[in-house]
């Protein structure tokens, strides 16, 4: 598909390089809408002529979309689009269900509601006193009717202890938060991983052993700056993607390196 | 290890959601620094009076960060952290060399730099004419010695000529543009995915099959507002992850569902 730098020959590269370049700028066209479920992407022959390729790769890139399971080939058919990811932002702090409200309900599945002597180091991100309760809650997140994500949540006590009579299965622990303490959350910081799903994560999700989940460490401050809420969040690596834009810092800076 | 909401009987949980519970928080901590790698965590019976667990949640959750490449169990020492993971932010954009300038030098393993004739999708994410050629570059990215990320790059071909002669193998691309266009990049819009690595991909990163990888699609922006380099990042999930602050929006503002 290419001329090397030098302008010689065709680039001598193994087809599964190839392949998972076609497969990329197909998977950003499905996630981007531009291709959205149930629609059909162009014929191999078509994709082989616009990425410069060969069918055999081109068909090589779909089985990689294909074992995501975001497109299926159907005989005569072809390749049909089965699925999208729900896009979750990275520049604005939002519950799901704020977020997703678009795609319909998100209902969650309280798998627990319960007071815990918060283990230290939850107590030192949540700036309690060692021994101190916290209000543990654990939701199965579905979207759609299919699990999304298991979230685990530790509140502090006096932000928790109201929540636990609330309506957890409808409601963002974001908005009830905010109503039971009659004041805006402030900022998060979180950190994002790609991990394997260990077995019982995955059966409560109901996704392949071993499957890629995002897992998300989040820990929310009110506006006054004080941290209430310390959630680990495993989403299901097939069904979201984030999404957001970073600005480059100090314009014009020389780069600090040979 | 918790009373119920009611205050009742303590609340029967399998141990695998108890030990996902543990090891999340222990995880959180390896991963912030406070058990850096080298270091021996806590005994299990420490543990276990931490998070008021038993010995076998405590040992299966050490089990979960083992399985992830964290930590490994040493007979007669106790569990060692043998790895942590690099922290890529969320609120700047920055080259990988900058990121990480702290952790030891980034080597680029360049697999590709060539001319090609960009595919339809990609010519329209980068504005340019149907058929025009843009600059094709393909690096593996080594910390330390060991892969980091397989890198697929598409630049404008004004932007991404001049760099074909360049040390593409000790720079990072980022600085290389701002060099070469005499002008600071200005922002990017990303995807953040989790997917299991397809085989090839695999070997390239030498991961396990089907190791979770952290996949990046980035549009970069000259300060213009010109989009001149789109790539495709996949990072290893277990060498990495990413960090960053979300702001609430439009405080004070009334929840919008029921």
């Amino acid at each position: 598909m290419a001329r090397t730098a030098e302008g010689g020959a065709p680039a001598c590269r193994r087809r599964a390089d190839r392949a998972r370049l076609v497969a990329d700028v197909l998977r950003a066209q499905i996630l981007s809408g531009e291709f959205p479920p149930g629609e059909r992407l162009p014929l191999e022959g078509e994709l082989a002529r616009e990425y410069r390729a060969s069918r055999n790769t081109v068909r090589e890139s779909l089985a990689l979309l294909r074992d995501e399971g975001l497109v299926e080939r159907v005989p005569r058919l072809g390749t049909l689009v089965v699925r999208n990811k729900y896009a979750h932002g990275l520049n604005r702090l939002l519950g799901l269900s704020e977020m997703l409200h678009e795609h319909g309900r998100v209902r969650n599945e309280v798998r627990a509601v319960t007071v815990v002597e918060a283990p230290p180091a939850v107590a030192h991100r949540l700036r309690l006193d060692p021994g101190s309760p916290a209000v543990y809650v654990e939701r199965l997140r579905r979207v759609g009717g299919l699990p999304l994500s298991l979230d685990l949540t530790y509140l502090a006590p006096d932000v928790g202890t109201p929540l636990i009579g609330e309506d957890l299965e409808n409601n963002d622990v974001f908005a009830l938060i905010e109503e039971v303490c009659g004041r805006p959350l402030g900022d998060a910081d979180i950190t994002l991983e790609a991990v394997g799903a260990d077995p019982h994560s995955a059966a409560v999700l109901q996704a392949p052993p071993r499957a890629a989940l995002l897992l998300l460490e989040r820990l929310t401050h009110l506006d006054d700056g004080r941290p209430v809420d310390l959630e680990y969040i495993r989403f299901r690596g097939d069904r979201l993607t984030m999404h957001g834009r970073l600005t480059r810092p100090t314009p014009g800076r020389t780069p600090e390196w040979p």
